[in-house]
Parts: structure tokens; sequence; C-alpha cells
């Protein structure tokens, strides 16, 4: 076989099969295919696009590069959730906690934030000591004694996906939704999980800005999953205002706490409820949506998914304490509001730039080396759909520096309309795939 | 300026300025910007093609990454032929002198053969002796005396499309019009012409297949000549068949001798006088086709075409006696002839199949590394629309070993298809643009 066959085979629409795939996949991880071959073959993939069987391949070539967990010694069905990515989305910390005291076996392989997205890793990392670094005896204990493991990718999880990544990010190639669909299933997959529900962020604080992209990367994810012989669903939720209050580390870290005790912000609440049930419908553990969902109340009110999630912070060395007493997560101590500039109805948020506000005040990363401030933050006073009055707040912003104070407030200013009339607020959960 | 941002507008099909164009090529061509990225945006060029602008920016930039000759101080217009290449294509050998006889400067810069084609360069070098490096001084001198030189690619010559030239046949994306086109009219613009005739070769043993490919290509250098005030002209003729009868090195050269003597055979005569009355009357030194034809005709019937030829010969220290003496080239000593299989007429010739039957015979390069040998060579008996018996000869072959004139027998056999009915022959010049 020959690279450059299977560029100009791609390039002219043709479909390649399994060995193929694979062939290219794995010569290329190998560093036996340079660089600019498969920059070539990615670009044709971009305007040919990949089919189904060609997509299992890729996805199936992706996670066999590295090492795939098998926790079939552990009793009980494998779950997780992903999501692509949003602002205030903290529902990974409540949902792996919840799902475990449920009775799901979570493994879940979390990322950082970059650029306007936070990231769960970094949101738990916010909590002193806590490890997101297991081994993988670690975290087969933990999984068969607590049900939960929240953790970082190794260097050898799904190496062909860094290598992949990398090359797309530099070559224009990122937007691509088969690429996106084969990198996010062959982590999930290589995870170990039976069961996965996928939460499509659209929006203008998503990477999906329209339903039809959205639910093309859905529908393809799906497939992938289900020639892998896996139970996959997908909602598309709403990213066009952050999710819940908080935007920041040891805040989201809080809202998510309030929310595993009864309380939390409405939205957060019908997003995590959501997601949860389908892993529980999914999985067996619930005949229905509706039965689903009077067990994550139940094991809400009997204090099980609270306590789960504090057992787990003392599993991977975190400080159990800051579940009950907030004032031990680091927290900026300065804090100001930025104001409504008009009255009137709040008919839209640029959600990109309150990611992006954040990282201005610390709390977020312009490049993968950067350090975070988990103590800054925003809290969002005002949703869309919401009255405001000239001088009511809008946001409230913890910081730590007056310049960066200043930058955030001219872009949070910027980054909400105040107009009449009233516009309906978006539809929180907009579809089930 | 960053390339990945050049790579996404092309890719959304978007129009880069000559500015961009300018800084991509040129940091390229000084390693400041890798392979991969080119050939994520080649890729991109493949499929959202370049516009009149980009293509003049583009040819512009290639033909600025090295040396650019300037004949401005030799009196005279400068002009010259391309050819995008085909089976026995000798027509520059005849036409350079040709043309130099009849008052045009030729400073005409050649390739080597790859593949199933030969190469002006290889012909030239059958030729004891001759020499195709020629130093910027000699260069000057010959032209300023005798209005004529053929040379080589010095490593100063367009290094831009050297350098994509490589990368495009690794990455697929050599079969692109625009970039097709941006390579050859800058090697042509480097030379310092400023009358350009094209020889677009379309089929069975042309690049082109078919004549809306040929005429786009063609369509495509003309608007880049004249975005960059030369006066370009195309002629469309036919490769469904070896041009001429001489199929190889010496051969050739002698085929060519033969035509500027006034023999040789007649469409080869007429392709040649085709493109070399163009010259003449886009350079204003004849007012219309029949006048530069009859110039043509005195040229040869003077023998003034013949004794440019031989003088060339000697400035580029070859033997010129192998004017008069064919047995000073280099000749193979063995001598075959591949019969007809049946009684009919031929109706289809796949003249890429005779050209790769060269090669078998030692005659061409699978490699650039490749030595060519000079003395065997394929002599064309019958030709489309000819009626043959069964047993009487379709080719000539003149071989060096009992095993590559096997292979060479079993392709040329197999190359050419003999039915009834008799079928018209392909018009030779099939459109001039």
């Amino acid at each position: 076989m020959r690279a450059v066959d299977l560029i100009h085979a791609k390039r002219q629409g043709e479909r390649l099969d399994a060995e193929a795939i694979r062939w290219l996949i794995g010569e290329y991880v190998r560093d036996r295919i340079p660089d600019y071959q498969l920059a070539a073959w990615l670009m044709a993939v971009f305007f040919r696009g990949l089919d189904g069987d060609e997509l299992a391949a890729l996805t199936d070539a992706m996670l066999r590069s590295g090492e795939i967990f098998d926790w079939s010694g552990i009793e009980g069905v494998k779950a997780d959730k992903h999501s692509t990515g949003g602002v205030g989305d903290k529902v990974s910390l409540a949902l792996a906690p919840l799902a475990a005291a449920c009775g799901l076996i979570v493994p879940m392989v979390s990322g950082r934030g970059l650029g306007h997205t936070g990231g769960t890793l970094d949101k738990l990392e916010a909590i002193p000591g806590f490890k997101v670094n297991l081994t993988r005896a670690q975290m087969r204990r933990q999984l068969a004694r607590l049900g939960v493991a929240m953790m970082g990718q190794t260097d050898r999880f799904v190496p062909a996906d860094k290598r992949l990544y990398a090359l797309r990010d530099v070559t224009a190639t990122v937007e691509s939704i088969p690429l996106i669909a084969a990198s996010i299933m062959s982590k999930k997959l290589a995870e170990g999980a039976d069961v996965l529900v996928l939460d499509i962020k659209v929006g203008s604080g998503a990477f999906m800005k329209t339903t039809r992209e959205a639910r093309l990367l859905g529908r393809t994810m799906i497939e992938i999953g289900r020639k892998m012989n896996r139970r996959v669903a997908a909602l598309l939720t709403d990213m066009n205002q952050p999710l819940g209050r908080a935007v920041g580390h040891s805040n989201e870290v809080c809202e998510a706490i309030e929310l595993l005790r009864g309380g939390g912000p409405p939205d957060l609440k019908e997003v995590t409820w959501a997601l949860t049930a389908r892993m529980l419908t999914l999985a067996g553990l619930a005949r229905d949506a509706a039965a689903a969902r009077e067990r994550l109340d139940a094991a809400v009110a009997s204090g099980a998914a609270l306590d789960r999630f504090r057992r787990m912070i003392e599993w991977q060395q975190g400080d159990p304490r800051v579940v009950d007493d907030a004032r031990r997560l680091p927290w900026a101590r300065r804090e100001a509001v930025v104001p409504a500039p008009a009255t009137g109805w709040l008919t839209r948020i640029d959600t990109r730039q309150i990611g992006l506000a954040l990282a201005a005040l610390g709390g977020g990363r312009r490049t993968k080396e950067d350090r975070i401030d988990y103590g800054v933050g925003i809290d969002v006073e005002r949703r869309l759909g919401d009255r405001a009055e000239r001088g009511e707040p809008l946001f409230r912003v913890h910081y730590r520096k007056q310049r960066d104070w200043e930058t955030a407030r001219r872009m949070l200013t910027a980054a909400v309309t105040i107009s009449e009339p009233r516009k309906r607020p978006p539809r929180l959960i907009m579809e089930e795939l």
C-alpha cells in the first residue's frame, strides 16, 4: 500500500476499506508516513467525508493505537457522558457521582479547558489536593469499590488522536464532522464504556453553531457507536448562554455541590437530569425517563449522590471538607459587578466572549502551558429573556488584578445586548437523537 | 500572517490576495512554513481552485523564488514553445532552430523524460558531446550570436516549482489545472520569453485525456500570460498516437533533422509548422499564418534552418557531423518487428503503453536516477486509420537485450487494436485558443 494512492482515492471520493484506513493510521503513528501526506489526506476527508464503515474503521484504528481499558471484571454497566464543550458546563462534576449512586460504573476520562471553554479536569483540580492522574490499578480499585473515577488521559491513551489533533490544528482541518466524531468516539470507547450519552452543545458558546451541524455530528457518533456495538444516545442542548450561574473553577465546583444537595440553578439541573436519566435508561437500570428521574431525585434526597462525590474526592486525595465548607476552595478576594448599561430585555449573549473574559481574568488558557487561577470567576446574574434595569448587575466578577478586571468588564459589557421587545429565550433541550 | 489562516480561507473558497500568496510561497521556500501546511493548502486548492488574480500572484511568487533571465540587451523578440508532453514529440528539436532561422530569439529551457513521456534534454544528449548545462554568460553569448540555445534548469531556476512539484507528487495534488498552469508558466516566464506558444496534448498518450480539460488548462495559462503582459497562445493537438514515426532518442533526433531538411513525417511537420508559425505571428514577424508558413518553408529550402541546428550543436559542444551522418549517433544493434496479429484497420493505439515500452527497452526512466539508453527505440509503421494485413509490421524495435525486446513486444502488441470497420483517424490540430 502507498499513502499517495490512499490520498488520491479519497480525493476522488472513493471509499477506503478498513484495511487501508488501519494501515494509514498505524503507519502514521509509527512515523512511517510523514505529516505532509496525512495533512493532504485530512484535507481530502474534509471535502469528501467518510461513510459509516470508513468512520468505524478510523475510530477503531485510532482506538487501537494505544491502551484500551477493559473493566469486564467489574460488575455493572459502564457508562459515560461526553460534552462537546461550552461555558459554565459543570454537568460532569455532578453527573458522575450521581450516576454512580444510581448503580452505574462511570470510568470518566476528561479533558482540560482551552480557548473559551472550561475543562472538567481543571475544575476538579480547584479542590485542594485532588489528583486526576490515576494508575490503571488505582482506577480499577476505585471503580470496583466506588463506581466512579474521574481522570485525565495518559500518554498511552489514544496517541493517534493526539497526533492527528495536533496536525489538524495547524492545517485547518479541525472543523470536519467525521474527524470530530472519530476523535471523540475513539477516546470514549477507549475508556471501556458500554453506554455513552453525548451532550452536543449548540449556540454562541459552542463549537457547533447550528442545529443542522450538531444533529449531523450526533448522528455520526451514534452510527459509529452502533457499528462498534455500543449503546449511544445524543442530546442537543442550548449554549447561547452559560449553563447555570457560575463560570470559573471554584465557583463551578460549588454550584455542582449545590446541585447534588438538591439546589442549584434550574437549567443546570434540567440538563444534568436529562443526560443522567438517559444513561440509566440506555443501561437498562430504569424502564423510562420518568422512572430514571425518580431514581435521581431519590439519590439526591437520601444524600447518596453527594456522599459519592465526597468519597470520590477522598479516593483521589482531595480535601472532602470542601463539600461542606466552600471557603476551603481557592477564591480571588476582590469582587465587582458589571452593571446593565440600559434598561430593557436581555436578548443576546455572546457566550464565547464570556469564556474569553474568564480567560482574561486568569481562569483560562491561551496556550496549553498556561496555568489556571481557580479562584477567579464570573457569576451570571441575568439570563436571556430576563429584564434588567439600567445599573442592575449583569455579572458579578471575582478577580485579582485591576487590569484584568477592566479587560473583563469591557468584554462582558460588549457580550450582552439589552433591547426591546423581549425575545423568547431558547429551548434548553432542543432535540434528542 | 499565519499559514493556518490561509489554508482555512482557501478551504472555505475565499480568494487570497497577492500579498498572502507571495508570503505563503516565500516563507515555504525559506523553510519557515512546514511541508504539512503547504500540503493541506495544495489539497484545498485542488478542491477550490484559484482565480485569475490568485494564479498570477502564485506564478509571480514562484517565478521570484529564483533566477529570472533578462535578455533585454539582445535585440529581437524572445519566444518559446512548451508542450505538455507526449510520445514521439520531437517538435522542440526542429522548432527552436527553425524559429531562430526566421528571426526569433529562442531561450529554450527544457525538461527530462519521466514515466511514459520523453524529454527534450535527453534527446539532445543522444548527440555525442552535447551539453545542456550552460552558464548564464554562455547562454547570453549564444543567444546574441545564434538566436537559439536549448538547456536544462539550474538549481536556482524557479526553486519554488521544484519544491512544490516534489510535494504535489507525494500528496496526490498533481492533477490540478491551476497548479499545473502556474508550474508551467512560472518556468516559461523565468526564461524571459515575451511570446509563448503552448502545445497542449490530448489523448491516450497525454496527461490531459479530454479536450475539456486541455481547453481549461490552455485558457488558464493564456490568462496568466495576459495578466503578466506576455503574448500567449495555445494549440490543442492530438496525442492518441505517437507524433511522427520515431519514438526514442537517436531515432527522434534523426527525424527532426529530416524535417529540417524538408522531409519527415507529414503529421510532425503539420504540428511543428503550426506552432512555429503561431510564434512568428504573435511576435509580429509575419502578418498571418500563410505568410509565416512561407517563411518557414523558405528557411528550410535555403538550408538556413538545418544550418542553425548544426551551429547550435557546435556551440553546445556536440558533434555536428551527426546532421549528415546518422551513424555517429548511438544505436542499439539488434532490430525486430512487431507484426500485426490480424488483418483489419488500426482503430486504437494506447500511446502511453508505447512510451512505457520504450522505457522497458531502457529508453526511459522509472526514477529520476535511471540512466537512459539513447540507442534503443521504436519506429511506428502503421498509424490510426491505416490498413494492416496479418503479419505485416506494426512497429520496428531497436533493442539490446532479448528479455527487454520480449517485454516490449508484448506491450506493443497489446497497445494496438486492429478491427473492422475503419474508424476515421483523429484530427491532428484540434483547436487553437
